[in-house]
C-alpha cells in the first residue's frame, strides 16, 4: 500500500488537498473524490471521458452523530490489486479481481468524527463502501439515513421494480427516470403486511439504466451483512437517485456497532450490454469463501413435488382440509387426508424413479410437514414444525429409497415468514435433515415477517438469512432461499448458499404469466447479485391444459425454456414441470438431462436488456459447450459465432430450436431438433420465434 | 355438569333470563352475571353481603369483531368441584380446589358472535376467563382491548406499582385509589426502552386493595399463556379499574386464533389479611402438572458468585475491560483479564467448598460466559454466547469438582433481553448445560427486548418465557427467570419453573435499599403469582462495610433476613451474602443451613399488608416446624401461638431474635439465639426491632 501517495503527489503539484482521484486499470474509468464547502464528501465517476454520475453526496446520518457533513479530506491510501480466484461453482472457473483502490479518509470536529470511504475501481465498474472506525464519541449508531447519491444527469431509460420493503416479486417496468412515478403508480395501494411499496418514486436495486448514448449502468450492492437492503429514491427533476435503506417497522434503518463497514454500493458500467452480464464485480467485492472443506457442495438439477400444486388449485401442500389442525397439538395420524396431497410417499417415489431414470440429482418435496392446513402467517407465533412429517410422508422409507436410487431428497422449510420461530427450531430442523439424508433445503418466507418489528429486507432479516446460511454450512447443508432479501454476492463467501428466488420467478406462469421480456431483464438486474432459482423447464406452458379453467400462460416457447438453463445460470436448477410432461417431450427433455449447472467459462455473444440474450458456456467437467438464446415478444435470428471453440476441434451440435411456426402464445410446443458438425469457424444463425429461444449442445467429437 | 340448571331454575321462578348467579361453597360470596340493555355482559361480586365490585363490564374488542356489546345471555352451565391435589413443591403438601362454576354463554347477531365467560367462585375469591369458541365469521383476532372492569366503589387503600410494560422492579406505593396519579407521578419521565410507565393512572397486577371496612382484595391473573400481561387503568372519580393489556410496540394487544381461552382474572378476597396470604386460588386456576416424571425437580438453597459484583462496583461480570471484545469473534484466550472477575475457577471452587461444608445444595455463577464486556442491550442483534465460557472458567474441572463435593452448579443465562437470540441458541445452550452437569438455570432479560416489536410483558414475550420453561422441561432443567413477565401460577403446570424475580428484589439493597415495608407487601401482591427469587440472607446489610463509599443499606436487621426464608417461601432460595460474612455470623447462619425450602403445611398467624407477617410452616420431610416473623419500620411483638403443634409432642425451639438494642438502621447485626422447650400449649411473644424480625426452628424432640 502506497500511503497517501496520490494526495502527497497532489499536494506537491499544488493541487487542493480537498480532492483526490484514481483511474481504473484500463484507464476507461476516472473517479474523483472531494469534500465540498459544507464538508459533504462527494464523488464523481466518468467512463471513456463522459460522466456516469457527478457530484454525488456521500455519508450516513445517525441519531448519535452525523457522518454526512462537516468533513475534511485528511488523507488517502491507494493500492492496485490483481488476483485471480476460483469459485466453488459459477459461470467461470477462474475469476479475475483487478482494481485500483482509493481509501478516502474524512475527519470532522465538534464533535470529532472519522469516516473512510473505500472505492474500488474495476475495469467493469465501481464499488465503494463506508468504513466507520471506532470514534471518540459515539460507537453505537441508530442509523436514520444514508446520504449516498447517484446523480445520473440524463433522463436515462431504466428497468426497475417498486421500492418495496418486503417483496421483489414484480414485473419490471421499462421507463425513463422521469417516468418512474407514473410507472410505479400502478402498484400503489398494494399495501399489505407482506408487500409495501414505498411511494411512487422509490425503486429497488438491482436496477439497470441505459443512457441515450448507449451506456449501460447496473446499480446494486455487494456483501450485504449487518445492514438493511438498499432501495433508491428518485428525483425526477434532477435525474438523481439516492439511497433509501429499508427501515424496521419502528423507523430505524440499522443499529450499528463500530467499527463497521457498510455493504459496497456498486455500479457496473459499459457501453456494451454483454459486459454487464459478464461482470463478476459483485462477487469480487465479497469476502472469500469461509468454508474450509467445500467438497460436499454439489451443484445439481432437481425435479420436485411442486408444480402439481400450481396447475389448478386442486392439489395442496396441506395434508388435511381441517383448518383447525394445530402442528404439535393435533394428532395428524387421526386426521382425514384430503386426498389431494402430492407430498405422499408413493408419489415422491415416482419422482425419485423419474429423477434416477433421467440423471436428475435431486427431488424437492413441498408440503411434507405439519402446518399447512391453516395459513395464518403473521397472526400466529407458531406455524410450521420442521421435524414433524405428515402421516402419509414416510421419512425413513423415502430416505432409504432415495439412497438406493442415488437421488438426493431436498427438504423444504416454509416458515410463513416467521423467522423468529425458524431460528428457534433451526438446530433441530437441520439435525432432522442430516439424520434423514437431506443435504439441501429450500427455505421460504411467504407472508409478513415475525419478529413483527421487521420487514423482509430490514437489518434483522438480513442478519437472519445470513445466519441461516452460516449455520447450514456448519451442518454441511446447501441452501436455496425464497422470499429472502435480494442477493448481493454472498454466495462467494458462503458457497453452500446455492441460489435464491428474490424476484418474480417461474411460479408466476400460473398467476398470469411472465412476459418473454421478463427473463431478458433479470440477468441484467436480479442475477447480478447471484443465481436465481427461477424454476425453468416448463414444457406445458398453458395452464388451460389441466382443464381447470385457469387461463394463465408462460411467455415462452418450449425451446426457450431449454435456453433458460443457459441464460439464467444457477448451480441449483429445477426442471419444474411434471414428469408426465417431460415424457410427452422426451427428445426435448434430453437437453435438460444433458445440460450442466456449473461452468468453466462463459461467453456472452449477444445482449440487449429486455430484448435478447445469447450466451455460450463451457461445462466445467468436460470440453463440451452449450449455447442458449432467448428473445422477447419479437422474433429474431440469434447469431452464434463459434470462434470460442478450440481451433481445429470438431463438435457435434445438437440444436433445439423453435419450430418454423412456433409462437409463444399460439404455438409454444413447436420445436425442432437437428444435429450438425461444427468447428470454431462456424457461424450459426438460428431463428427465434416470438417469445422464443433455442439451445445447443456442442459435444466434442 | 348440570346443563343450564340455574337458568332454568330462574326462568321457572319467573326471573329475567338476562341474569344468572351463583354462591361460593361457603356462601360468603355471591356472583351475579347479566347482559345490560346495550348487550354489555356484566358481573357483580359480593362478600358477606357487601359488594366487592359492582356492575362491571366484561368483553374483548378486536379489529375483526367486537365481543363487548350486543350480547344476550343465552344459557349457563354450572357445576361444583371439590378435589385435592399434591404440588411437586410448595407451601402445602395438599391443596384443596373447591369451587362453584358458572359458565355464562353470550350470543350476538349481525355479525354472529359467541362468547362464554367462565366464573369459578371459591371460598377465597373469584376467577373468570373469556372463552371464545370458533365463530362463523372471524377466527383470527387482532385484539385491541379487553373491557374487563373492577368497579370497587369505595376509595380503597391500594398497594401498587406503576403500570409499566417492561419492568416491575419498583417499590410499592400505599395510597388511596384517588391518590394513585399523584403516587405514580414520581415515576414519570423514566421512559427508557426497558422501562415504560404508562401514564399516571395505570398500575400493575398483582395489586392489593383494602377497604375502609377492613376488606382485603388482591387482584391478579392466573395461567397467563398466549396473551399479554394485565395492567389496570384507574378511574379516580368512580374508583373503577379496568383491564389494560400490555401491547406490542406496534399497538396490538394480542393475536388470537380461536378457539381461545384468556387467562383467568382473579380477586382473592377476605376480611382477614391472613387468608390472602394463605390462598392457593391462583394455583388452582392453573392446569395440572404437564411433566410426567417430576423426580428430577429438586427444591434447593444456593449460594453464588453474585453479591460480590454488587458490593462496590469493583468486581465485574466481565472477564476483560476491553469493550471491543465480541463474543464468537474475539479470541478471549488472548485478551487480558481485568483481574476483577469472580467467576473464575478458583473462586467458584471456594463457593463449592463453602456450599458442601454447610449443606447448601447449589452454587450459582454469574459472568461465566462471553459477552459481558460491552453491555449494549437492544443495540446489537447478538450479545451473549451460552456455550462459550470465559478462559478463566474451566467448565470441565468445575463439573468434576462440584460432582465430587455433591454440589449442583447453577447456570446463568443473561440474554440482555435479546429473547430472539436466546431462542436461537436455546437447544445448544441446554445441551451444553446437560453435558456439563447443570440441572438449573437462572435466566435474565435486562434491557430492552429484541424482537424490537415487543415489551417484556407483551404476548410474544409471554409465549417466550413459557416456551423456555417447557423446553427446559424436555431437558430436565429447572428454571429461575429474572425480568420475565410476573408469574401467574404456571409453576403448577411446569413445576420445573421454580422461581422468578419479577419484582424489586434483594439486589436493590445495593441500589438504595428496600425499606422494611417492602417485604411486608410482596407476599400480598407479587408472591400470589408464584415464588420469588428474592435472594434473602444478607447479613452484612451496610454497603459501606466494603469501604467503597456506597451508602446503601438494607431495610432489615440480620434476624429479619432469617425470617424471610419463611415469609418469602421459594423452592429455590438463595443465601445471597458472601461466605466470609456467613463465617462471621456462623451461629445465625445455622438457621439458613437448617431451614427447608419445601413445606407440608403453612399457618399464617399474623398479617397486615405493609406492616407485619408471622407464619409457621412444617417441613415436608420431617415433623419440624419453622416460624418467621417480620415487621416494617415499627417495632412490635410477634405473637406465636403454637397450638398448631401436635398435642402432647415436645419441641425444642431455637429462637433467632433481634437483640434488645437492634434496629434496622443503627444496629442491624444485634441478635440473640436462645432455645427452650415448647408444646402446643405454648404461646411465644417475641419482640421485633424496628425493621426487625425473628425466626424459630421447632425441632421435634
Amino acid at each position: 500500500m502506497i500511503k497517501s501517495a496520490l494526495l502527497t503527489a497532489m499536494l506537491m503539484a499544488g493541487l487542493s488537498a480537498t480532492a483526490a482521484g484514481i483511474s481504473s486499470p484500463s484507464g476507461d474509468f476516472k473517479l474523483d473524490v472531494s469534500a465540498d464547502s459544507d464538508g459533504v464528501p462527494r464523488y464523481s465517476l466518468s467512463y471513456k471521458g463522459s460522466p456516469v454520475v457527478s457530484n454525488c453526496a456521500l455519508g450516513l446520518r445517525a441519531d448519535e452523530a452525523d457522518f454526512s457533513r462537516g468533513f475534511r479530506l485528511t488523507g488517502i491510501d491507494t493500492l492496485t490489486s490483481d488476483t485471480t480466484w476460483q469459485p466453488v461453482w459459477g459461470e467461470y472457473s477462474d475469476i479475475r479481481d483487478h482494481y485500483r483502490e482509493l481509501a478516502a479518509h474524512f475527519e470532522a470536529d465538534a464533535p470529532a468524527r472519522k469516516m473512510t470511504v473505500r472505492f474500488r475501481l474495476f475495469d467493469d465498474g465501481l464499488g465503494f463502501r463506508y468504513e466507520l472506525p471506532r470514534q471518540d464519541n459515539a460507537n453505537y449508531l441508530t442509523l436514520r439515513d444514508e446520504a449516498t447519491e447517484f446523480n445520473f444527469g440524463g433522463d436515462h431509460t431504466v428497468f426497475c421494480i417498486p421500492g418495496d420493503y418486503d417483496t421483489d416479486e414484480y414485473l419490471f417496468s421499462e421507463t425513463r427516470i422521469s417516468g418512474i412515478p407514473e410507472a410505479m403508480a400502478k402498484y400503489r395501494g398494494r399495501h399489505t403486511e407482506s408487500q409495501q411499496t414505498e411511494g411512487n418514486a422509490t425503486i429497488q436495486t438491482p436496477t439497470l439504466l441505459k443512457s441515450d448514448d448507449g451506456r449501460y449502468i447496473s446499480v446494486h450492492e455487494a456483501a450485504l451483512t449487518g445492514y438493511p437492503a438498499l432501495l433508491l429514491d428518485v428525483d425526477t427533476v434532477t435525474r438523481a437517485m439516492s439511497a433509501h435503506l429499508t427501515p424496521d417497522r419502528l423507523g430505524v434503518r440499522a443499529y450499528l456497532q463500530l467499527p463497521f463497514n457498510t455493504p459496497w454500493r456498486t455500479m457496473i458500467v459499459s457501453d456494451d450490454a454483454r459486459d454487464i452480464l459478464a461482470s463478476q464485480m459483485i462477487l469480487n467485492l465479497n469476502e472469500p469463501c469461509k468454508i474450509e472443506d467445500t467438497s460436499w457442495i454439489k451443484p445439481m438439477k432437481f425435479v420436485g413435488v411442486w408444480w402439481e400444486m400450481f396447475t389448478g388449485n386442486v392439489k395442496t401442500w396441506a395434508y388435511s382440509d381441517d383448518f383447525r389442525a394445530k402442528p404439535g397439538v393435533t394428532d395428524y395420524s387421526a386426521l382425514p387426508s384430503n386426498g389431494r396431497h402430492p407430498a405422499n410417499t408413493a408419489n415422491v417415489k415416482k419422482y425419485i424413479d423419474f429423477a434416477a431414470a433421467h440423471g436428475i440429482e435431486g427431488v424437492l418435496v413441498e408440503g411434507w410437514n405439519e402446518g399447512w392446513e391453516d395459513w395464518a402467517s403473521y397472526r400466529k407465533n407458531r406455524q410450521f414444525l420442521f421435524d414433524k412429517p405428515y402421516p402419509d410422508f414416510d421419512v425413513d422409507s423415502l430416505r432409504d429409497y432415495a439412497a438406493a436410487k442415488g437421488v438426493q431428497l431436498i427438504m423444504h422449510h416454509e416458515t410463513a415468514a416467521n423467522a423468529a420461530d425458524y431460528e428457534r427450531q433451526l438446530d433441530r430442523a437441520f439435525t432432522f435433515m442430516k439424520d434423514n439424508g437431506y443435504n439441501a433445503v429450500k427455505t421460504g418466507y411467504v407472508g409478513a415477517i415475525i419478529p413483527r418489528s421487521e420487514h423482509h429486507s430490514s437489518q434483522w432479516m438480513v442478519d437472519h438469512v445470513n445466519y441461516v446460511a452460516e449455520r447450514a454450512a456448519d451442518y454441511k447443508i446447501m441452501i436455496d432461499s425464497h422470499e429472502a432479501p435480494r442477493p448481493t454476492g454472498l454466495c462467494r463467501t458462503w458457497p453452500n448458499w446455492l441460489a435464491q428466488e428474490s424476484a418474480r420467478g417461474g411460479e408466476f406462469e400460473s398467476f398470469g404469466g411472465n412476459p418473454p421480456s421478463h427473463t431478458c431483464i433479470l440477468p441484467f438486474t436480479r442475477l447480478k447479485g447471484g443465481p436465481m432459482d427461477y424454476t425453468p423447464g416448463l414444457f406445458e406452458t398453458r395452464l388451460s391444459y389441466y382443464g381447470e379453467g385457469k387461463d394463465s400462460q408462460a411467455g415462452s416457447t418450449l425451446a426457450r425454456q431449454l435456453a433458460l438453463y443457459l441464460t439464467m445460470p444457477s448451480p441449483l436448477q429445477m426442471a419444474c414441470d411434471l414428469p408426465e410432461n417431460y415424457e410427452r417431450f422426451a427428445d426435448a427433455f434430453k437437453f435438460i438431462e444433458d445440460v450442466p449447472v456449473d461452468w468453466a467459462d462463459s461467453r456472452y455473444l449477444e445482449a440487449e436488456p429486455g430484448r435478447y440474450i445469447t450466451v455460450a458456456r463451457r461445462d466445467k467437467n468436460s470440453a463440451d459447450w452449450y449455447v442458449g438464446a432467448i428473445t422477447d415478444e419479437n422474433a429474431r435470428k440469434a447469431t452464434v459465432d463459434l470462434s470460442f471453440l478450440p481451433a481445429g476441434e470438431k463438435y457435434e451440435a445438437t440444436i433445439y430450436a423453435d419450430g418454423k411456426d412456433a409462437d409463444w402464445k399460439d404455438n409454444p410446443q413447436s420445436y425442432s431438433i437437428s444435429t450438425r458438425k461444427v468447428d470454431s469457424k462456424t457461424k450459426l444463425s438460428v431463428p427465434l420465434a416470438a417469445g422464443g429461444g433455442m439451445a445447443i449442445r456442442l459435444k466434442k467429437m
